[in-house]
């Protein structure tokens, strides 16, 4: 066994942290809960031993500061989120955390301190696991949380705010965090992958070119339901046969322009009997890209499509938008920044966008945003099968030192 | 308004049945329930206004008996079922209980005896609503009755057999309901359309040339679920996607081949989140048609399919035959002799299978069958919705009048 500079001690840090959850059998750590608590104090802890000072901000947010030489530089700030979705991995946001902090110790070991402050955070709610509302701890950041999410509520009918008031926390203060703009310098952000393109291409490090942008849709088709034996097949109204054809189209229409993908997630035939025809369908469109305008332009033909097979079919339908981001570049001096600090390390890379949302794209109003994605196994994330290699581990957090020991703040 | 010789009382009655039922909200009149008795007793009362001595034989159906002159001569057997689905319609079984008992009313009126007797049956449970087997009350009379029917389970975890005794029946005594082969000259059943052929043909009456052989099958496909946004469309397993294929696959090979049809009803994708790529569809197929080589020769294209499609997109699969019921010819004297009754009634006819099952198919072993569809309004049943027209209703008792009158007993 080799023996890592890093990845030993992350490896077994992101151990721990995987072991607290709300359940037995699978990790769950959702927002304001004694789990969260548990898990900040402990990233609290290895924040200190590395030499920085703690707090713990309006929103839930976890805090290292490790100060510069000039005290009024904008800082470089680090992170990613803490919590977790259900039945979860436990690399997903948390490597984001615990490699700046074992870069930040290094650091301190050897008594180094750069002109600017180096903060490190542990985000709060970036999966909106409990109430729906994801990114609120970096939005309370960036200035963007919006107050109407304190009355989202969590499956026993508790709001945000109230969960707030329960941690000990009172919700009011959150525009507190919010930073001053030109106080940070740049937002940079380690995250696993989430998917299989860096294992594909046999790299373990790849630099993020931009934050897609998502948009959601739900389509409800609606037919007529019959007798699956009685409706010779050219009198049917079938509405799931039209939503058959849709997917397909979704598919195809995706496949082969960069950064595009399309996926239907849910689908619902109703009335869902074997013997008798669906009366209609139910089903989500998620369409994004590394540009909104590549996105917006899948997303007219798939709608022009819809209503083309609605009409030949005699079917009606409703499309809804239940969720638009707009895409999120990367400062293209962050980006270089991240490709010089993987070179150096000997590795090749590449340049790929982020299909998952970040706390970075968030953060962007705010400051330069940049990411380094990192390789994990067959691309499986939100799932107890997430994996990584430990000397991937090892040559990202090797990289996130050599970006930040040469960090130079971009011109924004 | 003009008064019908038949509809206007037939009307009623179905109307008096509809109002039998479990729910206040709907139609529910499921087997060996207080409102089976009630119902059943209501129809005891007609056949007995008919002319009728009426039994209730040990399986719970209801039988009237109209005595021909030679008392050993093999009966003419009319009827259809007294149950109903969930939320049902009210001529969905009852119109071929209610119409052969007008008719024999009108033969008794006339002091017309044939003769052979005949008997009307209203059967129990065609349905299957409550424990999941359907047709056993035809099923006894066939002597097909399975007892390991009677470990069946409602929903409250009763068994038919301890309903059968809670009703006051002894279910050890269902073997007696089985009628002696050549008992029975044929077994007669008029019944509502239940889809939308005779509609869009303009016509009021069709003769059943088969009751379609059935198969279902339950796919199960499994892929990869992933991140909707983090994986490229050249890398994903979604199921999906496949299912999606297979469905209008289905459409297009059951399509423009007379009396096949095919339907997937049930369609389930997981896990079922709109930013996940689905790993896993589940869905049903039910495939019919008049024949069963014309139904096996499109369910071995669609397996062949299913294969196809799996092994292009990496994923594996799984077919499981839930159900397989064969094809059963009408006899060809009694098609004649239901063709011959409509022409008598001044109208034009056409021949067509039926999709749905129904007690005559189950009978068919014991006796030679006929089946006269009656048009039902676009085609609906098994919804409240389901409707018919007061003169369909009319001329389908004088046809099933000028049939019963006519009727010779055909070469078995």
């Amino acid at each position: 066994m080799t023996a890592f500079r890093f990845a030993d001690t992350m490896l077994a840090r992101l151990d721990e942290l995987g072991r607290i959850s709300e359940s037995p059998d699978f990790l769950l750590r959702t927002f304001l809960t004694p789990e969260q608590k548990q898990a900040h104090e402990k990233v609290a802890g290895w924040m200190r031993e590395a030499g920085m000072t703690v707090h713990h901000d309006a929103a839930g947010n976890v805090v290292g500061r490790y100060e510069g030489s000039q005290a009024d530089a904008p800082v470089l700030m680090l992170g990613s989120h803490l919590d977790t979705v259900r039945n979860a991995g436990k690399y997903d946001g948390m490597l984001g955390v615990i490699a700046p902090i074992a870069c930040v110790a290094d650091l301190d070991r050897r008594g180094k301190r750069l002109d600017h402050a180096i903060e490190v955070v542990g985000f709060v709610n970036e999966e909106g696991t409990r109430f729906g509302a994801p990114m609120t701890g970096s939005r309370a950041i960036a200035g963007t949380f919006d107050p109407a999410m304190l009355e989202t509520k969590d499956r026993n009918g508790v709001s945000m705010g109230e969960a707030y008031r329960a941690f000990g926390l009172d919700p009011a203060k959150i525009g507190s965090c919010a930073r001053r703009k030109g106080s940070v310098a740049a937002f940079m952000e380690l995250h696993i992958e989430q998917g299989p393109v860096l294992e594909n291409e046999g790299l373990a490090l790849g630099v993020v070119t931009a934050i897609s942008g998502a948009r959601r849709h739900r389509v409800e088709i609606t037919g007529l339901a019959g007798h699956a034996g009685t409706v010779p097949m050219g009198q049917r109204q079938d509405a799931l046969v039209a939503a058959a054809e849709i997917v397909t189209f979704i598919e195809r229409r995706c496949t082969g322009t960069p950064t595009l993908v399309g996926t239907v997630g849910m689908m619902e035939a109703l009335p869902g009997a074997m013997n008798v025809i669906p009366g209609m369908t139910r089903f989500s469109i998620d369409i994004r890209a590394g540009d909104d305008a590549t996105r917006d332009a899948a997303i007219a033909d798939v709608l022009r499509e819809i209503e083309a097979v609605c009409a030949r079919r005699n079917l009606t339908f409703t499309v809804t938008e239940l969720y638009n981001s707009t895409a999120t570049p990367c400062h293209p001096a962050l980006m270089d920044a991240v490709e010089a600090a993987i070179r150096a390390q000997g590795l090749p890379t590449m340049r790929l966008p982020s299909g998952a949302g970040h706390d970075a794209a968030t953060l962007a109003p705010l400051c330069p945003i940049g990411m380094m994605f990192m390789r994990c196994t067959r691309g499986i994330s939100h799932n107890p099968l997430e994996a990584v290699l430990p000397e991937d581990v090892e040559v990202a957090t090797a990289a996130l030192l050599h970006f930040i020991e040469n960090f130079r703040a971009p011109v924004q």
